[in-house]
């Protein structure tokens, strides 16, 4: 099949072997694949990644010294099941699922692995068990962003928001996005983000924000006081640089929980006093639960997440490197769907 | 009066200006006041300290290039009272407070401050409304262990620990000990506690440690394993200096919630990937509530709390200066009180 392997620190366009589904495993077809901004690290930082996820025992085997096709974001049609297979979902039909296999060898990331392939690569195999149908009316594009959408879903869990906290966002990329698209469905208000950019600004309207700001212009916390007084806060770093945790812990107020969602690759300082002072709490966090990801996907499907604002762009395996360039600029792109299919 | 006093980053004795009492407060005599390691940190570090309190708008105003008189943690003997002042514990009797001064000016710390003196001195003025009487049974020594004690009681309410916690504490200085006998109050089992220092274990098995451990021999999160298994754990960062926060974080099982209750003046570095990878919460804390002061109290005099093992040391006013380099050796001491009277 064709695909766009990371190979050597770079992608490049190659035909590698079919996937073949083991017992207890699907053959899919990959019709719609998210790019994450964990691929664009992994692009880069792949040796630390898997030397962290070691160190925190993750199943995250992969050797970047080896072919890699990434791609975790997916939605899938149903081809067929593996030896003495049945599955919930028909053939013919559209899933998606958690990017995991389970393997009586060990458990494979789905687009992090050197033995399956990921969503950037026309074919996949995928658990039986895990596939979830999409509901019928939810487009492929749409359905693709559960994955995506489900990471917002479960930062904003992990807040365990009290009645009456209002929220802040620090950084309005597609995991800035994805919390405020779940703090809106939690109907917390006000939601106050910021970003840099005019173009992510507008979409953190789109998706829920109430108040909007540039923080060169504002500090998000003085904002936050202009519409939320003195009600108890829940912050959001959804950015992950470093130096931006520090500048939550600077802005936060007396007491405040912070969810660090942005996934912040290298070594970062902190001054702890700060923190001590105020008393505040950082909860880090990753992924989601399988409830989670599956509310995500009843979300989506019945419109109380709308994702439409956010797939800006779809390339073939062909635009899979051109479309990492892309989005390192803020201003051209949110969410580029890989359709490997593509002509 | 005559007091150690902080002068130009070191401490001299001498004569100084009695307080006079305002209105709403009491003049009191000091009978008894511990060493602090955040006093030990101001006379090393007073002006970052003075720095960050202004950036977190905390009642800490004094100029360290003026006389300050140290102490907060005090057993006092009440003298009398303010102008048109009248208090619940009656002139001659015992009480404790907690080192806060509210006038119309504004808050003041009592013991990190230029306009009245700590507990490092013979004489002091408090708020009248402040006063706790000391319960008859209760010797001064440990009724001003206080103060100390409730900083360890407040750290591990800030846990929320759920049935069946269980608790690593890291370090066993003045904090860690607090930490250790909260603990045991609570009825946490197995408590596992590290710290390099033989006497500290020693100290730390006395206030109820289950286990205790010297690092360089074990790791604290190995012996946890030992004796409580897969129990969800509660880890206490007792240290307060650059890379602890970073080798509790290396150290945490998945999930782990960490409360950060040493004292980290300097600035730190992070891997927040260790952090994202086991969902890990960092809670920071600082003082303790009003209640949980009360409540200490309380637990020191009906002997749920027994610090009589902590107390290693008494000096005069003349002692104290030899009492902070004393301190800086782990094996020769755990609490040094100031008895200012004393000849």
């Amino acid at each position: 099949m064709r695909a766009a392997v990371m190979r050597n620190s770079s992608l490049v366009v190659d035909t590698v072997p079919d996937p073949e589904p083991g017992p207890g495993e699907a053959i899919v077809k990959t019709l719609a694949c998210g790019i994450c901004g964990s691929d664009l690290h992994a692009l880069k930082f792949a040796h630390k990644m898997v030397d962290i996820a070691r160190e925190t025992a993750m199943p995250f085997n992969m050797d970047p010294s080896k072919d890699v096709v990434m791609g975790h974001e997916f939605c899938v049609e149903v081809l067929d099941y593996g030896p003495g297979t049945d599955g919930n979902v028909k053939p013919g039909r559209r899933a998606v699922s958690m990017p995991l296999v389970f393997r009586p060898t060990g458990i494979l990331g789905v687009g992090y692995s050197n033995e399956i392939p990921g969503g950037y690569g026309e074919l996949m195999v995928l658990n039986a068990s895990l596939l979830l149908e999409v509901p019928n009316g939810l487009a492929t594009p749409y359905a693709a962003m559960t994955e995506p959408m489900a990471v917002g879903l479960h930062a904003v869990e992990k807040a365990r928001l009290a009645p009456g906290d209002a929220a802040m966002v620090f950084g309005c990329g597609p995991v800035g996005l994805a919390v405020i698209a779940a703090l809106k469905l939690r109907g917390v208000d006000p939601i106050v983000a910021g970003d840099y950019s005019p173009m992510r600004r507008e979409l953190a309207g789109k998706m829920g924000a109430h108040v909007v700001v540039d923080p060169k212009e504002k500090r998000i916390v003085d904002a936050y006081r202009e519409s939320a007084d003195l009600r108890p806060a829940a912050m959001f770093e959804c950015v992950g640089v470093p130096g931006l945790i520090q500048e939550v812990l600077r802005q936060a107020p007396l007491g405040a929980k912070i969810v660090v969602a942005g996934v912040c690759m290298e070594d970062d300082a902190i001054r702890p006093m700060l923190a001590i002072n105020k008393e505040l709490s950082l909860q880090f966090v990753l992924g989601y639960t399988p409830m989670e990801f599956a509310d995500t996907l009843g979300a989506l499907a019945d419109g109380r997440i709308d994702v439409t604002p956010l797939v800006t762009g779809k390339v073939g395996v062909e635009g899979v490197a051109q479309a990492f360039r892309d989005l390192a600029n803020p201003e051209t792109h949110a969410k580029i769907l890989v359709e490997p299919w593509r002509a």
